[in-house]
């Protein structure tokens, strides 16, 4: 293929929690006018079918598994807007939490290529969506917060942030250790917790327990080994009454 | 109008930051399918357009300005589903996130009507994108927490939360205020501070200043009383390489 005159311009899309109609309508408009598409592995096929005029490249890191190394990703974003007018970088949730879509951009305009960042809906709203339970509760719950960690490090694990309600991303493998953290920070032993998996998607699991039980390792063993997990905390995740029809999922005492 | 056999179903929908665009397409598509819709003020008036078929009732609140009780609209949530099929509560931002969806899902809850929340992006996301600036960055900041205040309380300003990236929602009265508090709870007085006005619409403004000016006042005379201010403060709002072209917006230095 030859070069066009001027490079074209690369839109970093978040697609969104998982549902393939959670992506925005500017993102969606951006997937059928695209000439390539580079998504994340965990995008929705079903997303997939708005650009069937483009080239596909799946680059995105799962867990860690199957990972392209970012410096690839980011050669091969600024071959494509050498070639193309329309490039997408379909990134799971919103680019800009917990996405190194940072690193995307430092590379953009290093190589003076235009870019554009169009939001999406992150996991931890969806699946507040979800519960129908809401994250804030006026007079109860006026702050929430997102984070992740690195691989369980102790160091990181006392970094936790502090809020009336968290959302911790990727947590799965530290569930444990972080609830044992959150315990020694003096968070209640009752305190309540939802373990959501696969938001938004047919696949969507829910776990409430407590605190305690998290830190014994109750989410260990329930936990799919290859499915997105978030970890969501708070006093707002303890009205019973309200998840009535969900409790069925699955409900541990610690 | 006589009511139907059986109620309708209620969804609460993120009408996202503001452009038109930056609803999801499921919220689009109901919008599309509503016989009613009750919105925010703040609601774009293209993203109305879509719902043309639709009996339209504003009852959002403004900055407490024109505000319709909660109990009301709760009461007119119940009312329109009783008679109509798809009724859409079209929230700005996303419903879940200081939205008071909890009384509107309750109250549905107590009249036995169906419902259904439809996720959006919120403001601190949208900000974010358009500034080109992620609100996490590997290895230096983990966590972001999005918080908002009641009507100037010292006791309330005291419990700001903790995390290495803050967006304050609706903090425009309270700027000097919170910023004040972050300084008393050791924030370095250069800590950048972005304060995003009018997110994601042709209004929005940008002001990139540092916390010792925030909390002297320095926002005061640069907001707008009438249009919703973001604050967004963190070590990753200091890369002025970055913000190169909005630098020419307005950075102060205290």
């Amino acid at each position: 293929m030859k070069a066009a005159q001027s490079p074209g311009k690369v839109y970093l899309v978040g697609a969104g929690p998982g549902a393939s109609d959670l992506i925005t309508v500017r993102g969606q408009r951006l997937l059928e006018q695209a000439q390539v598409v580079l998504h994340d592995a965990l995008v929705d096929p079903q997303m997939l079918a708005w650009c069937k005029q483009a080239t596909l490249f799946a680059v995105g890191k799962r867990c860690g598994k199957h990972s392209c190394a970012q410096t690839f990703i980011n050669k091969r974003l600024v071959d494509a807007a050498m070639r193309h007018k329309v490039v997408v970088r379909l990134k799971g949730g919103d680019p800009m939490m917990f996405g190194r879509a940072d690193e995307e951009i430092r590379a953009l305009q290093a190589a003076g290529i235009d870019y554009e960042v169009v939001p999406g809906v992150t996991a931890a709203l969806a699946a507040s969506a979800s519960l129908g339970q809401s994250l804030t509760l006026r007079g109860a719950a006026r702050s929430v917060a997102f984070c992740t960690l690195a691989k369980a490090e102790e160091a990181q694990l006392a970094q936790l942030p502090q809020a009336d309600t968290l959302a911790i991303y990727m947590g799965r493998r530290q569930a444990a250790g972080i609830a044992q953290s959150l315990l020694a920070q003096g968070r209640p032993a009752d305190w309540p917790v939802c373990v959501v998996e696969s938001v938004s998607t047919a696949q969507e699991r829910r776990l409430f327990i407590t605190l305690d039980a998290l830190a014994q390792g109750a989410a260990s063993h329930w936990l799919s080994t290859d499915a997105p997990a978030l970890l969501l905390l708070g006093a707002v995740f303890g009205n019973r009454e309200q998840h009535a029809s969900v409790l069925a999922d699955g409900w541990l005492r610690a």
